[in-house]
């Protein structure tokens, strides 16, 4: 049972290491950012060595230091994205000593060699560890998870780097270039992001960053670029410079998948977030020099009142509403909206949602959040300005939305869709308790798209196009190209665009990633995402003809993954 | 120099676990709360009993399972309440491998045998450790710090027992009591209050609850009566039966010291709060039947915005002007105003004040809260109109106000006076912004008291008498005594009056302690707390006069200490 899989679990099971870790993650050339973290720890206090040390467990088999340290270098890398840092469990499941050790070595052995249904990767058939690395594996997580170190505010000051005074920075925008249709696109292997005119497609800038950014965001004017890597680095980026570059950088723990800027009126471009993965927190930070004001725990009790020792901080997005973050801590189920007009009197409303909270986007009206407990088949819906919970809506497997896509359904009114990881369901909620209540957070309508494995949708609402994107699929033909429906006639099937094809690469395996629109809504924008060494493109798409219109290539164009509308992003439009 | 400690400082170093670990905790009879704590762990979960496995550290001087067991024991007998449960310091210093091993055995048998001046107990000396058992807890030190189990709410929920329904409990009262003049006594070491009729001095009710119990507080209408042991044992009494007694009972963790109930309009007597010591938490219950509903944790972030695991629920009190419970989290220095109107969208305002904040009170207006960062030398005072902070206010040494008492002084308008532990000082704070702007939130005059060593002061709007005791003085002569100043001419210095002569008890130790009035403010009542195996009594001393009034003596009267007069602690009157 265990070695014929079916090929999309398979598949799936393959990634799911990536998703819970990273944007598109895919260690592809065997390297990750996690090398980084081990490094800047065995460089921190000797209080924070000392928390790193190897902790024997003498029921456990016996590993050397040498093996343990490197078992643990594997462990972060491979392992904590879905199993945790601590082995609690979230997309994967708990690895703690008192369950793995009844299993013994053997079993622990086989499973990870060879994988399971349930969504455990293949480490060793797929060639991605060898038997003896298998061997350390099992029984590494027989030991006690050694506890990396905290990050305080000190610590985060610490790492700090201003690269251009805010009083030597321009007070105007110094450049010719249409900042509204420019894209912040991340380079995920070579830890930088591409900054691109959308207008002529040419490359601004090559702007060094953290690795494997997972986000862009802008400041509420626009001016500012915020861009987290996986291993927790922040650069801010200033789009008024002649040349638009870092104007300062922080390091706000040891993994991150979440940075957002203040919106609400007062506080524009003053304020601005990042969540982190290690430690299980979030930072409030000056907008202008990354200035670390405070820092909160999300270390506290689950939605079923059990503490959980590390919630991860997963998506974040300011309020239109009140002075508010809405930040989402993943495996507690709590939504916290943060207010960030008085950080010493600090007010925040914790609404219970479900367990494994991930990515999320607004309705069309911007009052709305909603965002996928993954792991629970759920969208939680967040009512930003009553600061309550409006709805918990059941949905298809492992719902995976990005933002989602909003538009008006010809029956249902304003829907907000996601697409789902776990199956080619394309689910639709009604979006407007006003006019359409009888659908309001309800799962109104469920197309069926090419297949599972999908990250992204995207509309825009000068467009009547859905795209979703299948880049998990197993199925070369799928995860290559993307399905678009009609929104005016959702009845009929999707169009298959095969977008890598257009792309005109060599061999290997290419991915087609994240429909991103140009400010107009007549383009689309996706990634065809190869291997480090192996060229990649981004594909730019007509969306009325939906036939390719340019293909962009460029030797600095190291596996692009994500991409950010300056405008799109600024102002919450998707 | 570790053998000639000053008498003051040896007797306050001698008391310090018992301050930080109880209400008035003396371990007399050699046998603690933390017994039952341990067997109530032993019977756990096999998680809890996992997270209490012997975690054996290779670098410290080796030990048994056996001797791990009993050093942990006496650990969390002796030791945790200033050290704290995971030994990072509080009123003790932090107790971690990093800072212990580099001490070796040698020295820290040294320091436990003979204490320190900085407040250490000699605990070989005193006699209350063997050479063994000073030489066990050197090594037990350099060990890991085991983590007792977590309590989530369900199994809180498990320790719920129902006594008398709610649904068979009277509906009007049915006895002849004044319950506005009752008086709830702690009796420490046998783990019972007495309910003592405070018109006849009658003892009406010996009722079974939680070990030294730390508080006893009232519902809003005055009906219901919640006391809560050192062991985290809660106890609901309903005082409408012909003979009050328990109706409900839980056990909301493994250490406490703190439980509330709901005052704001609209939600009298309907909910409860209990704050623990271990795990780090609150519990948010019904308040007729100790439901839980809501867990919270208090992990997180100091004021200085490091991580801290363990910071432990000291005092909590409801608003009168919102639906809040201001919660303090003792070792972060977090004030938490926490709403229970809803507690599935839980508002919470967190106020950083300063460290170690411990016990409070209202100013006269029941406006402004006013706790003490006690090892911090501040008192916190927070507008819980306003949910801010008002001021923090420099003091003397280890401020130990209880609730504090308020009266109006001739130059400064209304104040609230603190004792100190660490000093003779009674500080008198302006609480009038209004109309005595000047002083408010200022320590306008210090007062001499008659020595160090005091924990509390009181004084009822009716009187113009303020009486503070000094029960753990290291002079007889002032532990048996209280001085009482003339609020209407404080530069005379206090009389002095031997309440413990009054009692006419035999030979040991007695301390005389916290005064606490009758309802009409015409009665002191002072405890003269004595061993467990000798006589204690209760001392009534007539507030005009100064004298005693009457002795209340009974053989079922084991160690009194804390009192609670109805009325006075229904409507926050001291």
């Amino acid at each position: 049972m265990r070695h014929t899989l079916n090929p999309l679990v398979r598949s799936l099971a393959w990634a799911m290491p990536l998703l819970a870790a990273a944007s598109l993650a895919t260690a592809a050339d065997g390297k990750s950012v996690s090398q980084t973290d081990m490094a800047y720890q065995a460089g921190g206090s000797p209080l924070a060595k000392e928390a790193m040390h190897q902790n024997i467990n003498p029921k456990a088999p016996p590993m050397t230091a040498a093996e343990f340290e490197r078992a643990k270098q594997i462990y972060f890398e491979r392992c904590a994205g879905c199993h945790g840092v601590l082995r609690k469990g979230a997309t994967g499941k708990a690895l703690t000593p008192d369950i793995t050790l009844g299993k013994g070595t053997d079993y622990l052995k086989v499973f990870i060699a060879y994988g399971s249904p349930a969504g455990m990767p293949n480490w060793q058939t797929s060639g991605e560890m060898s038997e003896q690395d298998v061997d350390l594996m099992a029984r590494y997580i027989q030991q006690e998870p050694p506890t990396p170190p905290e990050f305080s505010l000190a610590d985060i000051e610490k790492t700090r780097k201003i690269y251009v005074p805010v009083e030597q920075r321009p007070t105007r925008k110094m450049n010719h270039y249409n900042l509204d249709n420019l894209f912040s696109v991340t380079l995920r292997d070579s830890g930088e992001v591409a900054l691109i005119d959308g207008d002529t497609k040419q490359i601004i800038n090559i702007v060094k960053t953290g690795y494997a950014v997972h986000i862009s965001r802008l400041s509420k004017s626009g001016r500012y670029l915020y861009v987290i890597g996986r291993d927790a680095r922040l650069n801010l980026i200033d789009l008024w410079m002649a040349k638009p570059d870092n104007v300062a950088e922080i390091k706000v723990g040891l993994e991150a998948r979440s940075v957002e800027t203040s919106k609400f009126k007062g506080f524009e471009d003053k304020i601005a977030v990042a969540g982190t993965y290690w430690p299980p927190q979030f930072v409030i930070m000056d907008g202008d020099t990354l200035k670390p004001r405070k820092v909160v725990s999300t270390r506290g009790m689950t939605v079923d009142n059990e503490y959980h020792p590390e919630p991860r901080v997963a998506s974040i997005v300011a309020s239109h509403y009140r002075p508010e973050f809405v930040i989402n801590a993943k495996e507690t189920g709590k939504i916290m909206m943060v207010d960030y007009s008085d950080l010493n009197n600090l007010k925040t409303t914790t609404i219970d949602s479900a367990k494994f909270l991930h990515d999320g986007g607004f309705d069309s009206t911007g009052r709305y959040f909603l965002v996928a407990a993954n792991a629970s088949n759920k969208i939680a819906v967040v009512d930003t300005k009553e600061d309550k919970l409006a709805a918990l809506v059941d949905v298809g497997k492992t719902p995976h939305p990005g933002r989602g896509a909003n538009f008006t359904h010809p029956k249902y009114g304003p829907v907000w869709a996601t697409s789902h990881l776990g199956a080619e369901d394309v689910t639709l909620i009604g979006t407007d308790p006003v006019k359409h209540k009888p659908y309001a957070w309800k799962a109104v309508e469920v197309l069926k798209g090419q297949g599972g494995g999908s990250l992204f949708i995207k509309t825009h609402p000068k467009s009547s196009n859905l795209w979703v994107d299948t880049p998990l699929n197993p199925d070369a033909k799928m995860s290559q190209s993307v399905a678009v429906f009609d929104i005016k006639n959702l009845n009929k099937p999707p169009q298959i665009v095969d977008v890598a094809a257009c792309a005109q690469l060599g061999d290997g395996a290419k991915r087609v990633v994240q429909p991103e629109y140009n400010k107009a809504g007549t383009e689309v924008w996706f990634s065809v995402w190869s291997a480090k060494d192996k060229e990649s493109a981004i594909v730019v798409v007509d969306d009325k003809t939906r036939q390719c219109k340019q293909v962009i290539k460029d030797k600095r164009l190291i596996t692009p993954t994500g991409k950010f509308n300056v405008y799109n992003t600024q102002h919450d439009v998707y």
